[in-house]
């Protein structure tokens, strides 16, 4: 089942904020608010979809070749060590939004990843990473 | 670079064995040797590419349908309460082999994750779960 009031949901409709870095007729990419390292970021697609197994293959196509152009920005704009495709589905595999999604994490050396969805980051520190990945889309 | 003495690129080659779960033209499934859980499945495409950045995004799509069709027959054969998909790029991020692979990693009420590739799983258990498999995919 699908929840239209999901966090993510409301996101593509505007109706809440998110630090957008990628938005295309198909996919969306933002700061996760509760990051698990600098530059974490999602991408989720424009469709209802709760998890891996319910978006069509096409759409699943579209956001995965999406996952890997924002990734990319990432990579340019933080320059980790190794970067993390991660997606989660159901609570016991730790979903907590359940409108699809994919993270990016980048991993850095000396640096362990923080619990997933536990601490909110400064909204200001994200606002300036969001834009360090929009410019490293644009220069792609 | 790519290596094409990379463990996976031996076993699409045929030269080393796994136990297989699918193939096509594209892809390649099996069981992962030092498996997180149980079902811990490996997807990986045919083409030479070290990770997720170097692969086209063509082959990354069929590589992420093949992912999700090879993800429902794992559902299906061990009832996991969730489901994990991951992709790890170079070795700060727990990439071990590389070649691009996604993992399939189930996960259990009550039941930890072990860590990644630590311990080699009974070969006969492996074929067995690998049969499971194969079994639920073809009755997709």
């Amino acid at each position: 089942m699908y929840d239209d009031n999901n966090v993510f949901a409301k996101i593509i409709r505007g109706e809440i904020p998110a630090f957008k870095v990628h938005e295309d007729p198909h996919t969306l990419a933002f700061m996760d608010a509760m990051p698990q390292s600098d530059g974490h970021t999602l991408v989720i697609p424009k469709v209802r979809a709760r998890n891996f197994f319910d978006i069509e293959p096409q759409a699943l196509a579209r956001l995965i070749e999406s996952t890997q152009w924002v990734a990319r920005g990432v990579r340019q704009a933080f320059n980790p060590g190794g970067i993390r495709i991660l997606q989660f589905n159901e609570a016991m595999a730790g979903q907590s939004v359940f409108h699809i999604h994919f993270h990016i994490i980048p991993c850095y050396e000396g640096t362990e990843l923080l619990m997933h969805a536990r601490k909110p980051a400064d909204k200001a520190l994200l606002a300036r990473q969001a834009e360090q990945i929009r410019q490293s889309l644009a220069a792609l």
